[in-house]
């Protein structure tokens, strides 16, 4: 048998050439009105998947059908991260420079796996982080490494924290071991679901992740924090880490991690920072502030891909301890030595993951278009937006309330009529949310803190102004209206 | 401050369409002769950081400076896994419909952790995974989820693993409680490092990751599987997983899945079968054989991203028990509770990582773009071409020698001049290799098994083809004979 030129996909060079050459235009044409669509998704489950055939086809089918699908199946089941006026969660959005880099990155197609099977993914990498880290104004030495998410970034820090807390477990692990204390790890009551899994997957027990309590601003009270730590010091447990937050999933309140830092300290505890989202701020001058403390403590994830502009996935874990992080991961079979093992670093020895995927090069782009004050005034904006909803939402009063401080671009709230018992408030607030959500303008999600059900509206997409903003507003009090009319 | 024409990435659409289409036009060139280049890099560490800024501008910069920087000293750092001449490792290659999936699913930059966060990302990842799963001829019963890499998709079967030990580690962890017996772990001694890097991090300790000898053809050998875990079971130990490999990373033997499935059934031990490379075999009807016993097994990975044409990364974890995913993995905080949570799947539930990109667009217009017999008709093919070469090494004789069965698309071999010692085998097969690589026609990797040092030649590149592999054959004849013509 030999090759033929139907092999590569069935597509010749120039058939490439024309599907991707549509495929951008496509692209460029739902971004330049990304809001014209319902921002939630109105599918149901089920629908995308039973619309499409049950198996893959005998033979090669021509491009001009997936796109086909993709318009008229795909599209319907997206729910547009892009549009405007995504405010659930925080938002990814994706940048025009950044996905020219991904595009890139996928016809390159290298595998950074070592350091010879591409230099420039490894060291591309080093430069991009270490550029960022700069924008963030922290100090020098700090290690940077991407992995796909926040969870993974602070699943390898706690893992490195577990190595580091001295009982040889990367040989001997912990089953069996009557001398091994419970290794117990710190967060605030309003910390991440990504530290409860690390904890849980590193075998340490949920029981053995505390909860520490916050106070009125919801940030993590750092005499209840020494607290713990003394209380189970005392009952023969180890404190391994503390993982204090720059910008809560629920509210995003700050913790005070130079304080944090200070108590971790007297008990070697290793400190990460969950700055997944709000660790950009420190791009902008006026907000470094949040950050303080964090170029004291040991890691720290941020995630350029929730509000840096850059396509999803790109979260970074940066650490001053890289050599932990080997302890904790790195395994050298003959199959993966190379020459240049001692003067070059090989990323795969820093975690699980082996292969890596060029995912710098869309961070380094988005850099470099936008500049130190494009990222800067980018995030202003949206936080003088999120004042600017949270101050609609105070001056129209009445049963309108703010329910947690504005820090950066998420507001807090609900609708909550005077005198009316907690269930029902809950209730009409998340039939509010839900009505919203379906009216396709505006998207929000919600959370509860301390028994109060309340909404969030995160800003955090490029595309987002003003304008966005208002019709959020509208229609959450044309549904506000709607749900108290109702019998 | 209000929004302005310049905030989107310095940027206007129609800057992104002719930026985009000269990147689609720059990588069409660059995919339609990706051998005229040296396929392993030439840089010296450290060379490309240096030659770019060591920080990121104060200001956006044109688009086109990036993609002259890419050419100019991005692109001489590039290690070509797209070249028709890679041989290392395993190949990753990128075909025109992965590519175009890449570039669609950056520009929709959906995130499918929730199903409501994307509808069709959670519901085309489920489809095409069965669809995979009917291309591999396995029965029902399967759930998928994509991974970055295979290492992870292990690391979470194998934390289901623990989590169905049954000891409630997910709560109370393994520290400190003297009842639990070591959980141990068994693969072949040829077992991918990615076994070791995944009982590492759960905590279960290196020494509990048990080696079993391997046969001649180094295959794991199930009586000495069945004698190591009557052992541990006689010393108290309880085996929890194992996990056989269909395609080894140092010569693709196949261990025998069927027999080891019925040696763990006896004692109650999750069997993961890491078929990361050669589970694709299956898609081809005469190879199918290779996965036989999978279908009994417990969970298994399979890497598009390795052969089956898919751009980096998207590693496939099955299981017949996502329920044991989510036991090991669920949690369920307030702010990602949504109305769907009872008639959808949500995807964040089966794993460590909460975003998620839209791999699966890629790899369900490969499947398209290629078809069944597409498919199977390229993976055909390379083993055709491994079969070639190994020919060409056995008929060539003399020093030659192949080391290893030609299972799939791997040639072990090597060049051991009759009576020189094992040592000095090794230092000329590694100077012969570098010598190889250095000339920029092909390039391979080395392993050593059972101490004998031995050059992979590994075919999995759409692009290769007879001429790529005489041309590779040609330089290793032209290296040797310069080798051993040195004084």
């Amino acid at each position: 048998m030999t090759p033929n030129s139907t092999m590569l996909g069935d597509l010749s060079p120039d058939e490439f050439r024309a599907a991707a050459h549509a495929a951008v235009d496509w692209i460029a044409e739902y971004l330049e009105h990304p809001g014209t669509v319902p921002v939630r998704s109105r599918v149901h489950p089920g629908a995308v998947r039973a619309a499409l055939p049950e198996s893959a086809p005998a033979h090669g089918e021509p491009l001009a059908h997936m796109l086909q699908d993709l318009r008229d199946i795909i599209m319907p089941g997206i729910t547009h991260w892009n549009h405007p006026g995504f405010f659930a969660y925080f938002a990814n959005s994706a940048s025009y420079p950044g996905i020219l880099g991904e595009l890139l990155a996928a016809g390159i197609n290298a595998n950074g796996m070592l350091w010879i099977t591409s230099p420039a993914v490894t060291e591309l990498e080093q430069l991009s982080l270490d550029w960022l880290r700069q924008l963030m104004g922290l100090g020098e030495g700090w290690f940077g490494q991407i992995t796909d998410t926040a969870s993974v970034s602070t699943f390898y820090a706690l893992a490195a924290a577990r190595e580091m807390a001295g009982y040889d477990i990367r040989l001997r692990g912990m089953a069996g071991r009557a001398e091994l204390p419970r290794l117990r790890v710190y967060c605030s009551e309003h910390a991440h679901s990504s530290i409860d899994k690390a904890v849980i997957a590193l075998g340490l027990g949920h029981d053995n992740l505390v909860k520490i309590p916050a106070d009125e601003s919801f940030r993590m009270r750092p005499e209840a924090l020494a607290a713990a730590i003394a209380a189970d010091v005392a009952a023969g447990f180890h404190p391994m880490a503390v993982v204090p937050c720059v910008g809560t999933t629920s509210m995003t309140s700050v913790d005070p991690v130079r304080a944090v830092v200070r108590i971790a300290r007297e008990h070697g505890c290793w400190v990460h920072v969950d700055a997944a989202y709000g660790g950009v701020t420190a791009i902008v001058p006026e907000m470094r502030h949040f950050m303080d403390g964090t170029d004291d403590a040991d890691s720290f994830v941020v995630n350029p891909h929730k509000w840096l502009f850059t396509p999803m996935d790109c979260s970074v874990l940066y650490t001053k301890h890289p050599d932990a992080l080997r302890r904790a991961f790195a395994v050298l079979p003959e199959y993966l030595l190379t020459r240049n093992d001692d003067d070059a670093v090989n990323l795969m020895d820093y975690g699980i993951q082996l292969g890596r995927r060029f995912r710098s090069l869309k961070l380094w782009m988005v850099m470099r278009a936008f500049g130190a004050e494009g990222l800067a005034e980018r995030i202003r904006f949206h936080c003088e937006l999120a004042r600017d909803f949270a101050g609609m939402v105070h001056f129209e009063g009445g049963a309108w309330e703010l329910t947690a401080p504005v820090t950066m671009s998420l507001v807090c709230f609900r609708y909550a009529p005077s005198g009316m018992p907690e269930a029902d408030v809950a209730r009409i607030n998340a039939e509010i949310m839900e009505r919203v959500n379906s009216m396709g303008r505006a998207y929000l999600s919600h959370t509860k803190v301390n028994g109060t059900y309340m909404l969030r509206l995160a800003i955090g997409n490029i595309r987002t102004d003003q304008s966005h903003v208002e019709v959020a507003w509208a229609d959450l009090r044309t549904a506000a209206a709607a749900v108290m009319a109702l019998p």
